[in-house]
């Protein structure tokens, strides 16, 4: 199914929908592969993001110390980089990881939380890591929107709608040579190409604390299955479906956290 | 229902009682209100801190970096600091912190993690801090007497009943121009003049790690509503009544924990 | 129950199995004392760690600033030191507290996380503490092996089972004085002389993240009750039915951490 967008008067996207079906491909690969993730999250989320990796198979580091980071990202199959907590050591690290990735030509995602006018110490930093070309970038329509320069944005609270910044998305794509994720109500993921749409899930995805860093170490690992736009789908519709089925049997914040991580478990049985 | 305590024989405190029924205005107007609360809280407890704002109908920022926490604390509605896990950055976080709240005339939630005799570093700052005057000082009986002075404290090991603090809590609270909350098994929250009792609970809620940071965090959002002694009474009688129901359903400290943040989620039923 | 395993041709180790019924008697003299327990633990997992203390009846303290250290090392019942998340603020607190403790002749347990030829910042340094005379170490076979020199290790990822490092174990017990874990499928627990086998858990034990964090904490508050060799051993065997237990009710990571907790908190009816 595809379907069309308008922008702007001037931009049409052809969207297609991508859904938890053509996932599975990819994230049974990443469960076989077990991947070993370098994760320089966010302080708050770390527990759940090296939970969640481990639940979908990948072998989570989550070393920040610029002492030892280097050893750690030549190393790992890919690295996720997050700028919350950022404080001028994490800095150091975030730098020092990014350019031996991209030395070495390896990937790493780009987790830009919270970019905005407002917060010029992170943000002027995220536009600096953007030279060490991250294979993927995953932020909130506000937060790609930011990185992409098309709106002047004001606040740190992301106020629009993930299709909002599918223009955005597409632009930054091309111009960094990245898969670009947009997560909201629907997810957007592109290449600068494709656009594909990932549907689903439950408002508690919105609201307990996490599930944006999550997802971006999460498609660290599903990005190394043979295709990168696909692989990024795939960690998306994943989250999308565990949040869905955490909402069928829950009815607070502490057992859908324990319910999502538990959906997120591989190895899956599909038929469920 | 009101009680008269008498207090090293001089000092009559009429004390009344304040339940979860009388807390349910307060409550339903925070979370509507969901008001953005900045978060200088401990490095241990911070996931469970912002999963609890989260579920009461807050928006957390867990921002501590002195490079940002000046933009988020002159945005927030309030912002809850607390001493645990302080360090010479962390400090600097926190001076700055209170210090735009006082000069903006906004307010603040003070937990004084463990002040005592034996921590001097610790102690000396939070004495810096009470002259920023924050809005609400939340602590349990060895940390506000040792606030107030009334006792020397030997030990950071709370060895005191709440009652045994109410006359410290009273003095405090006139002398910081504050509400003061003193928990324990009965909590009891002042302005000086009315003394709040707020009974209920479940041994768990001593046990499980972070209640207390979790309280002062979930003061900062109720506080809002109108009323400042009320609205952190209301804090008080949810949690409460939270631990008395995940209580029911529970026998270790893991379900505790998932059941005591279902109890916390917004919004909430009340005839169950 | 003994057995005879060959090590290198030469060396011939006389292990005894140690169960969870041997462990119930050291379990609640643990669990009675509710010692304090000064934690200088791994960033991720501080939450889980001191949780599960709690569970268990001791009284964690999670401090980390070198300005606070020394005040509750000295005032702890015994100290855990963890080599992740190392910096040199960190470096410098767990310098203190190890000297404090070695200079009042105090106990500490130390978990030489992910040391390896790799690793050189935390294994250099993880060399000076050992000068310090741990009464316990715990680590995986690969760790403990680093530790004793027995195999020039060329990775941080741990690839030997336990009993590959049985020897190693015994040389850096003598060696170091100490009574030395190491952890696997099965763990093993020596004193240099005597040999305990501790067998059982689950495979997720291995795949949540945190559990060998939370056993060396654990481990800091059972060899606190008479006899070091099997309060230590106590810990693995209580961490290893609580696996099995958890095991049993659950098919994801989320709801097997949780039961996990459950499994560990004390009073504990042993009749289930």
């Amino acid at each position: 199914m595809t379907e069309s967008l308008e922008m702007g008067k001037s931009i049409d996207f052809n969207v297609q929908t991508f859904d938890f079906k053509s996932a599975q491909f990819y994230l049974d690969r990443a469960y076989a592969n077990a991947p070993f993730i370098h994760c320089l999250t966010n302080n708050t989320t770390k527990f759940f993001v090296a939970n969640a990796l481990l639940a979908i198979g990948a072998k989570p580091a989550m070393v920040e110390s610029w002492q030892e980071v280097v050893e750690f990202s030549q190393r790992a199959a890919n690295v996720v980089m997050n700028l919350d907590s950022l404080t001028d050591e994490r800095l150091r690290s975030l730098s020092m990881s990014a350019q031996v990735a991209h030395d070495h030509g390896k990937w790493w995602v780009f987790d830009p939380a919270a970019v905005s006018d407002i917060l010029s110490y992170r943000s002027g930093f995220a536009r600096e890591l953007l030279r060490y070309y991250p294979r993927v970038i995953r932020g909130n329509a506000s937060e790609i929107s930011y990185l992409n320069d098309t709106y002047g944005r004001r606040s740190f609270e992301n106020v629009m709608s993930s299709s909002e910044a599918i223009e955005a998305a597409v632009k930054l794509a091309i111009h960094q040579r990245a898969v670009v994720v947009v997560t909201g109500e629907i997810d957007y993921v592109t290449d600068g190409e494709t656009i594909l749409a990932v549907r689903g899930g439950h408002p508690f995805l919105g609201r307990v604390c996490g599930t944006g860093c999550v997802l971006s170490a999460m498609i660290a690992s599903t990005v190394l299955c043979g295709d990168v736009l696909y692989g990024a789908a795939s960690a998306c519709a994943l989250m999308k479906r565990a949040g869905e089925r955490a909402g069928l049997t829950t009815s607070g914040l502490g057992s859908f956290y324990v319910a999502l991580l538990d959906n997120l478990t591989f190895p899956m049985r599909y038929q469920d």
